[in-house]
C-alpha cells in the first residue's frame, strides 16, 4: 500500500468546493481527483485535502493524500499522468511518496491563504476571476495595522458561522498582513487552521477599516466580542487562494 | 460634435481582436464598443483604437476615440453608462472630452505592452487565461541583457510578417526589459509603434535566449538580419496585454 502526497493547483470557479458533495453530480476538486486516479489505474481511492476550500475558492498549492494499492505510476510521473485526465482548471503540480500514516489535513502545521481585492475606480476584466472588486480607495496601512490584532492565539468565533463548527474556535494566527501591489490589495493570513469562512470574514472586516467605515482598533473589539454579527461581511470566494501548506 | 476619448480594459479571450472583421458575426472589441454606444444613444459611431490588438490579446489600458453628435451622457458618466451595456469582459475605465482633431492611433507617442510567461515546472490554472506556460527554467538575466539590443531606433523587419506591413518597418523602442516576479516572467516593451505580431515575435525570440537555445548576442544578429525566419516563434496572443498609451 502506498500513501501518495500530491500538490494540487486549481481555478475553483467551476467547482462546488474541494469536498465531494452528497449530490455526486456537483463537480468538486476531490471528486475530480478521485475519478482521475480511477481512470488511470482502475482503483477507487479516498482523497484527503489539507484545506477544504469552499465553492469558487482557488488553490496554487493545495496538498492532498490518498492511499492506493497501485504501483503502476512512479511518484515523479503522477503529475503528468493525472494532468492527462484532469480538466485544465485542475493541475497536479507535485507528487511524492509519503509515510503510511501521513494525513494531509491533520499533519499540517500551517496554511497560508491570500485574499485579493482589485482596488481601482473601475474593474480590469483580466482580474475578474480571482479578485474581488472594490472601487472605494482602501487605506492599506490602516488595514495592516488593524490586522496585527489578529496575530497570536485567539478565539476566532467572531469570524465564523459558529453553529457550523464542531469543537474549539481557537486558532493560532502566525501572520496577518495587508499589502498593496499596484491595484491589487492582498490580505495574507497564515495560521495553524481556519474556521468555516474565517479568511473571507477577516477580509470583509479589514475592508471596513480600509474604506474608513471603522477605525483600526475596531478589529480587536470584534475579535474580543466573539460575535459574528459585529464583524464585516464574508467576501465572495473567488477572491481567495489557498497558497501553501506547511508540514513538519 | 464631440470627440470622446475612452480608456478601455478587456479580456481578449472571447474576441477576434480589436478591429471589426469583415464577417460582422465575429465578436470584436471595436464592434462591442460601437454597438454599446448605439444602444445607449441610438447613434452609429466609428471607434478608433490606439492599438489594434490581435485575437486573444488583452488590454488594461487601451485608448479609443469616437465622434458623436449625442450630448446625452456627460464624459464622467460614460464609463458607467457603457459598462451597463457591455459584457463583463470589456470595461470602460475612463472617459474625457478630447479636442475635435484628437486621434487615438495617430496621436499616440508610445504604447506599452507586457508579455507574460508562467515559468514553473507545472502550470497554475488561475493564470491560464493571461500567461503563456513555459516549463523549462528561464534565465531572465540573459533575456534582459539580450533585450537591450532592441532599444533605440531600428528596423524591426525580423520581428514581423513583412508582407502584411505597408510602409516602414522602422520603430523607436524606448524600453525593452525582462523581469521576474515569482513564477511570472514579464517581457516589457515600450515603443512609438509596433508592427504586426512584433511583441509576440520579440517574446518568442527572447524565450530562446532564456531557455539556453541561443546566446544573448544572437538577438542583435536577428535584428540586423531583418529576416523573420531567423527570429523565434510568434507566441500565443493570450500572454499579451496592452498596458497603456502615452499622448502629448
Amino acid at each position: 500500500m502506498r500513501n501518495l502526497k500530491l500538490t494540487v493547483a486549481y481555478d475553483g470557479g467551476a467547482y462546488h468546493g474541494f469536498q465531494r458533495q452528497r449530490d455526486e453530480s456537483l463537480p468538486t476538486i476531490q471528486g475530480m481527483l478521485e475519478s482521475g486516479w480511477s481512470r488511470l489505474v482502475g482503483e477507487r481511492v479516498k482523497v484527503i485535502g489539507a484545506g477544504r476550500t469552499d465553492a469558487g475558492v482557488h488553490a496554487d498549492g493545495q496538498v492532498v493524500n490518498f492511499r492506493t494499492e497501485s504501483r503502476a505510476i512512479p511518484a515523479a510521473r503522477v503529475p503528468y499522468a493525472m494532468n492527462s485526465v484532469l480538466p485544465r482548471d485542475i493541475r497536479v503540480i507535485g507528487c511524492e511518496e509519503a509515510p503510511f500514516d501521513f494525513h494531509a489535513q491533520y499533519d499540517a502545521l500551517s496554511k497560508r491563504y491570500v485574499y485579493r481585492m482589485l482596488n481601482l475606480p473601475f474593474p480590469l476584466p483580466r482580474f475578474r476571476h480571482d479578485t474581488y472588486f472594490v472601487p472605494k480607495p482602501l487605506d492599506t496601512e490602516a488595514m495592516n495595522r488593524a490586522a496585527q490584532a489578529l496575530v497570536g492565539r485567539h478565539d476566532f468565533a467572531a469570524f465564523t458561522e459558529v453553529r457550523q463548527v464542531a469543537g474549539s474556535t481557537v486558532r493560532h494566527m502566525f501572520r496577518c498582513a495587508v499589502e498593496r501591489e499596484g491595484g491589487i490589495v492582498k490580505v495574507i493570513v497564515e495560521a495553524d487552521g481556519f474556521l468555516y469562512h474565517m479568511v473571507r470574514a477577516i477580509a470583509g472586516t479589514l475592508l471596513k477599516v480600509g474604506d474608513g467605515s471603522q477605525p483600526p482598533a475596531w478589529v480587536e473589539e470584534v475579535l474580543q466580542s466573539g460575535d459574528r454579527r459585529l464583524a464585516g461581511p464574508t467576501l465572495p470566494g473567488k477572491g481567495l487562494v489557498l497558497e501553501s501548506i506547511k508540514y513538519p
